[in-house]
């Protein structure tokens, strides 16, 4: 670190040439951040990183984000890559399927996959963060800086400037590449918005419904209070509820709500009495789990969700932005995590193609890799919807049927849509999206036009015969796509 | 006026009541801003405008906006609200389709609809902006004050800041009610985004292509050097450059180009030379009318074309953003001013329901309207491609030639999507794009099939039978994918 803007490298278009002389400053050393030093690391870069929050592992800091979160193979084959999915396995509670909660209380399990082999894991953020910080720190040639907040970054002369909230002086710091890996509120898309020295495309979409986080806390002897290996919905079309087991035996609960419309709303849910009435009325049987409801509720941050996505995420070669500071998504898909963790696989892709220098190395990646992370953040809000109610419609549970018959009888020949985004992890996220919603409207429509029906006691030769019609039906969508978007 | 920001009144949500009691504050008189003006003026609102530029009427200053532009079914509908179109007309030119001139400097034309009465215009930007100020002037009711920038709003105190050009200083102006029609950078939507006290989506949209505006001079006389009639368009794929004609005999002439893209581009065209050989490969018979090129092309700025969207429009009922303030889009379908002159139209529609206060007026209009200002927007992106390239196009034509034909033979059945956004003016941008949009898959897959062909020489029967064809298709896709959407 120094503390004079003008000290510099004058090095003014560095080659990337051997790792070993190229200095890389990461702002943000959350989940993104702390594989990229990782990995990065382990090529031999000088990787400093600055993170304005403490050092999770020795304070106890309330996250401010959400506790547990959805791990899948997109994110496995990140971990793999650096070598440390052995140590990660332990943190994962397996959630097989969804569960789904009625008004009454009634519950149906939708496993996610008819592979049972196919399933998405539940795993604590503060744990998960911790453990990239511990495997990064071991590199040498990795330092990790606490209670530095990033203010601003000088894109042009690739400095930033941060404040020491330990000793309350300002610095600024070089690098010959700076990473922004600084979240939905990034301080580097922020300067590049802010600044207009480039045409900086941007958007920031807010959903009509905020969330609350909630618990269900264990029972006696740290048992789970209801089942553990699955996701918990109560959908109520409006409003939703779900729940994540975390290894202590409790569940995260979120309410996903909206701000102002409905009889009840967040900003009406004011009183005890009102919020107890809610809960009574939609969701009786988690209400009964939740004695520490009232408590929560107020206690609660309240918080918005949002999707960004933007473009350029490099100037030239001096800055690049990845994970949630080049598109945050909302949380429906269980997806944002491991869409961060593959930016770092499909990074560390590029950067093996041997490019001479970061400004190609950056084109590159964003070319590859935003066309992918456009189509999770529309699948995100497509499943909140899904969630919210789709789930519990006649026709929507008939294709999960049909879906779950297909992947059972013939594992080989069919991925649903939510498989081919959440367990094909060769598969980039735009082409599971295109043939996803592609399938989705050949089941819809032949089950509404009678053409196909999705009875279980069908024999498996039936059964493959309705495969086959979704198969050729799935094909003509993509083609007649194909023929009118060419125009 | 009044420099005080404190003498406020303090009603804090005005009653629609009267419309005398009411006063109006409206930032920017360009086109929807003057017409708003006039509006008001005629239901008898107090209506007080600021604009930052000077009074055109009076100055002649540099537009630095598009010098002509395309003038259409849902202006004139607007031009009827207020009932000036007999004013409008005088300076409008037919443009009966488009001229397409390829590489050797052949031309084709391409009626915009098969029936001889639909075609768009051309109007000079300036001279229709007049005719709006001196309407708006004759109500005594209306004051527009010019040189007057804005520097803020503070939304919650319903107050704008503005700075005065003559005389140097600021003032705070208040009223009821603010409407910012202050253009694609407008200062009240920037007040949304900066303060955050709402959650404001936002997004703006950067073309990989920017613009420079050209010139054809009239012959000797005042003659047209080429066919006066037509949008003429000189489409390469890659790039393009349009022509639209002036009452002057002149043509202003505007060439869409990447910035950095491809051999040439508007950062590589940095000499003479190299300007005259672009224009000598491409635009070969264009370049023969313009012995002024370069003198133009050195001259004229390059500019950027952006789309803006946007979420609130208002603040509770005290700010409203309308036309390109709250939805800025990039000029390819002709749209941007016509859809500006709409929201007029369709904001004094609510004004006639009679509700109690602007919270529900300012509400009901955007949920009304933000679904067709986007769907414009998407359309405008769309006809970027299929002017560069896609009216090139074997099939693209074939399907044109089609549209004409049934336009011209069944003029009661049949409308392109063209034609449905531009000439049914009683039609929703939405509802246009879709129907629109299955129509061109529903004929572009059938001739891909060999289903029906576009023969000019088939019977009226034979003809009527392809358009049945066609219709029971586009039903058929607008029907899957309506089943799809409810999932």
């Amino acid at each position: 670190m120094n503390n004079d803007i003008n000290t510099k490298n004058q090095q003014t278009n560095p080659h990337l040439g051997g790792p070993n002389g190229t200095n890389i400053l990461i702002i943000g050393a959350g989940l993104c951040g702390s594989l990229l030093a990782l990995r990065l690391g382990q090529r031999g870069y000088n990787v400093t990183v600055m993170e304005k929050r403490p050092d999770m592992r020795k304070v106890d800091i309330s996250a401010g984000r959400s506790i547990n979160l959805a791990f899948s193979d997109r994110g496995i084959k990140a971990m793999n890559l650096v070598g440390i999915l052995d140590k990660v396995m332990p943190l994962c509670i397996p959630m097989n399927g969804r569960m789904l909660h009625d008004m009454e209380g009634n519950t149906i399990f939708a496993p996610y996959s008819g592979r049972k082999e196919e399933y998405i894991n539940s795993i604590s953020r503060g744990q998960l963060n911790a453990l990239l910080l511990d495997e990064a720190e071991k590199h040498k040639n990795v330092t990790i800086h606490f209670n530095k907040k990033c203010q601003s970054v000088d894109f042009e002369k690739t400095t930033a400037r941060f404040k020491d909230y330990e000793y309350g002086n300002t610095f600024v710091e070089d690098a010959d590449v700076i990473i922004g890996t600084d979240g939905a509120g990034s301080i580097l898309r922020q300067s590049y918005f802010l600044e207009k020295k480039f045409l900086f495309s941007f958007s920031q979409n807010w959903l009509s419904h905020g969330y609350k986080e909630l618990s269900i806390l264990p029972a006696e002897g740290g048992a789970y209070k209801t089942f553990k290996n699955a996701l918990h919905i109560w959908g109520r079309e409006a409003f939703m509820l779900i729940a994540l087991p975390n290894l202590d035996g409790s569940f995260t609960v979120t309410l996903f709500l909206s701000w102002d419309e409905g009889t009840y709303n967040f900003n009406n849910l004011t009183t005890k009495e009102r919020v107890l009435e809610f809960f009574g009325i939609y969701f009786r049987d988690a209400l009964e789990l939740m004695p520490n409801l009232v408590d929560d509720f107020f206690e609660n941050p309240t918080s918005a969700l949002g999707t960004v996505k933007c473009s350029p995420w490099h100037y030239k070669g001096n800055t690049l932005l990845m994970g949630d500071a080049a598109h945050a998504i909302v949380p429906f898909y269980g997806q944002g995590m491991n869409a961060s963790f593959e930016d770092v696989t499909e990074f560390d892709k590029v950067l093996d193609m041997g490019h001479k220098d970061w400004e190609s190395v950056f084109n590159i990646f964003e070319q590859n890799r935003k066309k992918d992370t456009d189509a999770i953040a529309d699948l995100a809000i497509d499943n909140f919807h899904e969630m919210k109610g789709h789930v519990n419609h006649p026709n929507f549970r008939e294709k999960r049927n049909l879906e779950m018959l297909f992947e059972k009888e013939f594992p080989e020949d069919y991925s649903s849509k939510y498989s081919l985004v959440t367990f094909n992890e060769d598969l980039g996220y735009r082409d599971a999206m295109l043939r996803g919603r592609a399938q989705d409207k050949a089941i819809l429509n032949m089950l509404a036009d009678g053409v196909i029906s999705a009875s279980t006691d069908m024999s498996s030769e039936a059964l493959k015969t309705v495969l086959e019609k979704v198969k050729i039906e799935t094909e003509n969508i993509l083609e007649k796509d194909r023929i009118a978007g060419e125009a």
